[in-house]
């Protein structure tokens, strides 16, 4: 299967391989932080620890609507992802570099 | 195409579905904000009057490791895209929806 996806992927256009992006994007669940440290079974507790922050911050940061790119990247690590700060144009997207820290 | 895609993707396990997945991924551009916006063929000065502040604040921002997310994305759609925030772990992504302003 794999192998045939990748024979797909090099026939195809860059307007058919911006239509699989596209279709790729629907398969992205969307959610807030407190759902996502939820769904990795990891309490505020456990995350607080793994910071060196208490819980207070951890659920002041989780209703937080801004944040520095900084600390939400080190509230994700904390939970085992990695950050990535994607800007989509209609003509395709492209992954900001900056602030890979 | 679209189509035959579709029915590919349909049809696939969640497994072969993460390895379409890192494979999209590697179609994604990865540059600074400053190419972005060359890319773009946008100057410092057009940015600095969309976003009603001065050319120097353009530079500045574009050479800072760290900014508020809401900075991040105004620059974004002054540059007519839109910021999308990825959480990747090792089982798939997550798109983080506390942000979305």
């Amino acid at each position: 299967m794999a192998k045939k996806f990748a024979e797909l992927e090099a026939r195809m256009t860059p307007e058919s391989r911006a239509r699989a992006e596209s279709i790729y994007e629907q398969h992205i669940k969307e959610m807030p932080l407190h759902e996502l440290r939820q769904a990795k079974a990891l309490s505020q507790a456990t995350l607080a620890e793994t910071l060196h922050i208490n819980q207070a911050a951890i659920s002041k940061m989780e209703r937080r609507t801004d944040m520095y790119i900084s600390t939400l990247r080190n509230y994700i690590r904390a939970m085992g992802g990695e950050l990535e700060i994607i800007a989509t144009f209609p003509d395709g997207q492209v992954k900001i570099e900056n602030f890979a820290g």
